[in-house]
């Protein structure tokens, strides 16, 4: 699970790439997060020495690929799609078959799109609660009970009203997910204002230098500055 | 359950109002959904007689009161509310206590905030995976087995991809809650980029005549308009 | 040209009022800044009397009422508009007559919407420009010789860059015609975003205590933490 | 002056691009638009050849070119900016020397982002000011008199009011360029949530058939849909 383009075109297309080891009768399944241009330009080559492709990403994080608890969004071709299922079924709850190549990584993008916006959403909730007299433990409690109820939030919130960020996906990781479903968005001229939002509160997230610690450290960028300079 | 501020200030208040049948060793608890400063009012006049009072405003809608699955978000005489918990039992599966008269409203805002801006990044990614090809039920099966999987998107998510919106929680009612909760935030000087992008989403849709629709009707404020007049 | 709502009120109708002196015959300018409904409070209690009202809110602070360059936005009894016209002229450099009690306080809420949001945005400039390696200086000669010039971006600009604030119109109450206008929006259901988005920065800046000094000071909400706590 | 990078790199350096003409004591100064990248590398392939090159893109469209009243942004070969200098005059209004290669397209990009923002929030007003029951044409004459007084507003108003906009500068290319500035925002991790904001807006006009149309049509994006489909 490589996690940007280059390394995967490296590992795939590269000097010791896997197309020098791959011919018509295999396959090659990408389980790389990679935005859909690489995965295609992937493909492209691995299809070409005859060999099978299937573009793989996953939905989750740390915590889920310890457990065998990721979710698969693969895109290429069925036929290896199929024969790469029992696999994939070790590794993780669920698949799903998307089409063609570069579905996988639109489906990610528009997921993490969602998950980007509410962690944000959360953020301002926390820190309302707090401002307002009210404890954000109650909060999270309370969240958790009713119709927006999410594992994320009753993962993240304790720690995040301690001001903690134990990094499971990397704060840049999700601001360059969200600019490029702001990108994918924008190809199609759908508006979407909310993770536009969000998206400004990460870049400030960013330089407040959090860029490595977990995106649930979005929060501090809600919060007010000490003093001016 | 009175939907509105006047409602329950006339029950509670009004020329036949409780206030006149009521007197010290009784109690009053209100589950009307109402504003910290009505519920401010109700409370001075409640306990002008003698009587005990508690607000406790419920979080969720339609299905959840006919299950028996509200959430109680009570505020006020302490030992009110230990008296009133066994009932309150019967009809929500869990009750919290926060204090002082008003808290009850505020939590409740603040839930309502973040699902209000939930709802509406949802449909950003709905209409966003619709644009780029995807199935948008695909994306509601992704989503409800990950990190962010919250029941109101299970239950949501498959009548917004059929632009149907039967009612549990009106359109008009998340969009005060917002404007609420903002006027809240304000008060205490904090930021909620956030919720005010999806205010004005919900404003839109309000524009468009959705006001007494389900709130998820929200997505119609993102769909491109057929022409410009 | 009094403050706030409360003053104007009390000066027009309190118990050394300007209704007790006044009668049939007479009329009263109102040149305070108040909102709409306390305009229309006065206008009642001064037309009761039998005299002619005039609502005359200015455009401009500091610097123009010195310079007799205020603009009057006025709304009321045309007949006394006519009748004052000649002394507004000698403390302004121009007049509008907009119609009934309420016009000339929504007319002034608009053009100060607009003024906040062209801030914000102006802020966004000068501090992209310093941190792309540009002069924000040449930035703002830039901006003075073309389409988008306005006189408060020369006026204003230079100081902002050195980070200093001289109160011509006080933070606080750029923020609160901000909210006041999203409520006149929010009343005929008219989306502004970017209205909202701006509205959000001068509340971060007010949580750093720049409340009092010029509505400029917003650029302070834009700017990086030195550190989080 | 060449509307796009492609158009621009094919004159410079195409089959019978400049390249092949120039030499060591020439200069090639380049009036088009294009992005940082592009221009850097035009810069790079001319002076390979040993001449000197100036990136000199113009801000003002249409209207100001007829009437020589364009401000040209030039950065590159300091010597060769000298000795442009006389035919920039001819030509334009006023010139700017910025440093090296790229900053002249930074400092457009800029200037853009303003104007993009400026333009949505004066939508903002003018249909908020008739949803009020006023005179648009009226805040556009109140607005043209105060401290926000900006050429635009006076040039663009009246047609939007009537829904009409004559292309100067095609909205496509106005979202363009927000685009490009929030890249260069995030490029340096500044938060830009107006320019983010106003984006948004465009996307929508795009998206109602309106990208050839004047930027000013981003109007049409706040107008409430007839009726929902």
């Amino acid at each position: 699970m490589l996690a940007d383009p280059e390394s995967a075109i490296d590992v795939a297309c590269g000097k010791n790439g896997a197309v020098f080891g791959i011919s018509s009768g295999k396959g090659y399944v990408d389980v790389s997060t990679v935005d859909a241009a690489s995965s295609i330009l992937i493909s492209k080559q691995i299809k070409d020495t005859g060999a099978l492709f299937l573009e793989a990403p996953v939905s989750g994080s740390k915590k889920p690929a310890e457990d065998g608890q990721l979710i698969f969004l693969t895109a290429g071709d069925k036929p290896l799609y199929e024969k790469a299922a029992p696999f994939l079924d070790i590794m993780g709850k669920s698949r799903f078959y998307l089409g063609e190549v570069g579905n996988g990584a639109a489906m990610k993008l528009v997921v993490n799109m969602i998950m980007g916006s509410m962690m944000a959403s959360f953020a301002e909730g926390i820190l309302l609660s707090q401002k307002v007299g009210l404890d954000p433990n109650v909060l999270v409690e309370v969240v958790s009970q009713g119709a927006i109820n999410a594992p994320m939030y009753s993962l993240k919130g304790p720690s995040m009203i301690k001001s903690v960020y134990p990094t499971a996906f990397p704060l840049k990781h999700q601001q360059k997910d969200m600019r490029l479903a702001l990108g994918l968005a924008e190809s199609v001229s759908q508006s979407t204002p909310i993770a536009a939002a969000a998206n400004e509160l990460y870049k400030v997230a960013k330089s407040y230098g959090l860029s490595d610690e977990d995106f649930s450290a979005v929060i501090e960028a809600l919060k007010a500055a000490k003093s001016r300079d």
